[in-house]
């Protein structure tokens, strides 16, 4: 597929978690590896300025499925991966998040093995933990929640994963990635288990300038955040520890007015 | 509680996430916090390496609760922070992981509140994350888990946390932390609902050079995790996701041969 071929640089391959977003919160590690990048392949959600700390005459190649002449299958940019690491040397996969949310790390990690190219992990900070956390929203907090459950919003066969089912009947801080799509659905499953006054949090694009968020409860969250025209790519946070974001105050003081009648 | 009183530095505190323990898996805004910090208030899983990144003059304190001369208890770590925001400038609070996973980090940012002082979050990438990913355990696998649930192992009064109950009747990828002490409580959780085979890894001080696995299932962990001598700091990973990693291969093989007798 590539026909200039260097032997003299060693075929690897670094998985690079990006962050979530703002590009300062890439990690120290992340940032060694882009610096001897000869390849970067990198994803949608990435921020391209950290395409800057390649080396100038590196390669870099976007393969996010939302490419306009393209389509990426996961295939597809498997095989460029190793390719070009068997002719260029250091490809660094650059990966919005962490490599292994959601991120298919592992099948990557796979098909090098399959070539004896060795590879690499940088981690990263997960949009999960990351985004909450910045906005006020503690994942896990003392009297509200002792544990937290991510989970995809999609689903490799487009159905409601069936742990939100259960999710929803424990006390859990829950936090949906990709799910945006499917917020009714997903409230509704809660509201089924009586949990209509529920704080939720929908956060757009976390992190970086066209961040937007939204604050209410499974009752009300779609009104208020199809109000603020908030969509993909966001994440849903549902749990108690919403209730400490500074916007959650403001909304209960409506609801009070509005049961005051 | 400090006597001097420099008025031209503005109090600010900044809650830093240390990252799993590898210095440079420290984020770029983490490392710039640090270079204006007057004073960093650390922790007992912070690489103690992430100090010199800070002026020499800075004033480092361990904040740890295994300190051998002091205990520092949660109030009084809040009014350190606050008492040197005060009289020095910024506070860089550096906490191990990322500061809302089972960090207190909202706690700090509700005491700071009351004093006025403004505050400013850095994630950090949690070891509930990084560490099996960096295993080669990645937290979702198409196929085998669309979730991961991350739970403490030492709630607030000391009992098993309800969601662990929970968790052993789903698919979801289960991550423990501050759990090893109650590891065989844990397993027998799990095997009461019949996933004794279940994948299961211990893994101690990931990505340090103490780092050591044990990789069994519910079944064999506890035998395994003793023969290695794995102790505290150490998460748990229970979930079809560990078979990935490459020793369980080896331990499925030992089994086939027990197995045929």
């Amino acid at each position: 597929m590539i026909a200039n071929n260097k032997t003299n640089t060693e075929p690897r391959i670094t998985l690079v978690g990006a962050g979530p977003g703002d590009a300062e919160l890439i990690t120290l590690k992340g940032i060694k590896a882009l610096q001897t990048a000869d390849v970067v392949l990198y994803d949608a959600l990435v921020n391209e300025e950290l395409l800057d700390l390649a080396p100038d005459n590196a390669t870099k190649i976007y393969v996010g499925k939302r490419s306009g002449d393209h389509s990426f299958s996961q295939d597809n940019i498997n095989r460029l991966m190793v390719d070009y690491a068997l002719n260029y040397g250091h490809v660094v996969r650059l990966k919005g998040g962490d490599p292994f949310v959601f991120g298919r790390g592992h099948e990557e990690l796979e098909f090098a093995a399959r070539y004896d190219i060795s590879t690499q992990i940088v981690p990263g900070i997960s949009s999960s933990i990351g985004v909450p956390g910045l906005q006020g929203i503690p994942v896990t907090h003392r009297g509200l929640s002792e544990s937290f459950w991510v989970i995809t919003g999609t689903t490799s066969d487009g159905k409601i994963s069936a742990d939100l089912y259960t999710a929803a009947k424990t006390n859990a801080t829950v936090v949906v990635l990709m799910g945006i799509h499917k917020l009714e659905k997903i409230t509704e499953i809660f509201k089924a288990e009586g949990k209509g006054a529920l704080p939720v949090a929908v956060i757009q694009s976390g992190t970086t300038v066209n961040e937007k968020v939204a604050v209410g409860t499974a009752n009300t969250i779609v009104n208020i955040t199809n109000e603020q025209q908030i969509s993909s790519p966001a994440l849903i946070v549902l749990g108690e520890v919403v209730s400490l974001h500074p916007q959650y105050q403001l909304v209960k003081e409506v609801y009070d007015v509005v049961a005051r009648g």
